[in-house]
């Protein structure tokens, strides 16, 4: 838990009896720009690729997840440096090494592709799904309804900010056991995975294949587009999944499970990958 | 609620006893693209501002909440047509007469203060200050916590879709005796609020100063913002809010609840428009 995730302050609890000051506890929100250095015609270029509105930690992760997630970059050999502004905290300058060109013609695609942007329909879906890196991984993956009922309540074991706070989502990665391996928390959901995705990038542990990612709130479109980038087969989400994140799982062959509880789930693509009872 | 908005699909369902299949119901996502229509130099330009993930239903609205929250237009009269494309259900095209100029130079800082996006920090946070057309209201408003009790139970009656796809975030505004004024649901909690905002913008409804408005998620930078640019002065949230959206709601004097029950709030901002017991 990094300390600058959260922020303290007096606040007024009022119930029907009593109106008392309390000490409480915020998750911070600020904005992150990510930049992009390259080599273009022999001189170093910066670019501002994304700003988003993310809460402090994990910044170079965030960054690596976004870029690798968006299609702009594919391995860590092509990076020199990420390094977090020492002038401006909420500043990431990820340095490409001298002969790596960033794939920024995806950007303006990958514009549309973020969070609240969108995606132009069934068209682009098609074009997402030749963007991953890993379409051809091995798929005979098999899991019991039992290991899915178990997680929610690591999820809530593990989420250390959101319990003081309240106030973020959080993804996580289990082995396909169950066990826990890691997890990120964030005020924007598609941060939390950016940098669970990120974290995976650095560590060398991509593609995702052999885990499940569990999220702690609903499935959008543009989570399930970002696991389908780091191969992650299983999906389960403790909310409710969107149409358009039912249509992307499908395509991409991927098990979606919604209303992930500990007695109960849905499965709503992929079911072979849920062992019959 | 807009047939369009829930989509029926056969899934499986999964408890510890037994797997059935059942037919459930999710709620939309599209994205839908918002282009604007205006004379530059006798010639009729039409530019595209945002393309957002979207629940489809009232998208006229969605469109003139977000150009407005933006401070892109200002008011209806600045509107020509404002038609949902026939030939594309996923695009709004919002024209505005002749003589009237869009706003656009504050795009660029918009696209920055969109939802996922975010903004650059304090400046910015003043600059948003200073576009609001609403910064002189009467402002001797007071309400009882008794009323703010009874709004989450109000908020589920009226949460149509949500009830029946668990997906949905809604926005809905209140007079200041409690009593329910309209309430719009969203795959984006940002669009449900765009909803209202825009719907009371064609009624001639705008500033909402005299009305509380709920929200039934977490409180964002971006929600509080957008509330301003209407004139809200109160704010509930049924989740927690953000350390930026508690920092907004203290500098447009605005009063800002987290955590709404039936017995019991949080203050973070504004207490004095919260009567004492």
């Amino acid at each position: 838990m990094n300390i600058t995730s959260i922020e303290g302050r007096t606040i007024r609890k009022v119930t029907r009896e009593e109106i008392s000051e309390k000490e409480d506890q915020l998750a911070v929100e600020e904005p992150l720009e990510i930049q992009i250095s390259f080599l273009e015609n022999g001189k170093r270029i910066q670019k501002s690729v994304s700003i988003t509105m993310r809460t402090p930690g994990n910044d170079e992760e965030l960054a690596a997840g976004f870029l690798f997630t968006e299609g702009i970059i594919q391995s860590k050999e092509q990076f020199k440096t990420v390094n977090s502004s020492i002038l401006d905290e909420n500043k990431v300058v990820v340095t490409l090494m001298d002969e790596e060109v960033p794939a920024l013609k995806t950007l303006e695609r990958n514009f549309y592709t973020t969070s609240s942007c969108g995606v132009c329909g069934k068209a682009s879906i098609d074009a997402i799904k030749t963007v991953s890196i890993y379409n051809d991984l091995e798929n005979n993956i098999l899991i019991t309804s039992d290991i899915l009922f178990n997680l929610p309540a690591q999820l809530q074991n593990q989420q250390s900010i959101f319990e003081s706070t309240g106030g973020l989502h959080a993804s996580a990665v289990f082995d396909l056991k169950g066990n826990f391996i890691m997890l990120r928390e964030d005020v924007g959901r598609h941060n939390a995975l950016d940098k669970v995705i990120g974290s995976a990038f650095f560590n060398s542990q991509l593609p995702l294949n052999k885990t499940i990612l569990l999220l702690s709130g609903r499935a959008s479109f543009e989570l399930i587009q970002k696991a389908n980038m780091a191969g992650i087969k299983i999906v389960a989400a403790i909310g409710a999944p969107s149409s358009l994140a039912v249509q992307l799982a499908e395509e991409c062959d991927m098990t979606l499970i919604g209303f992930l509880g500990k007695e109960r789930f849905n499965i709503y693509s992929g079911w072979n990958r849920i062992k019959e009872l």
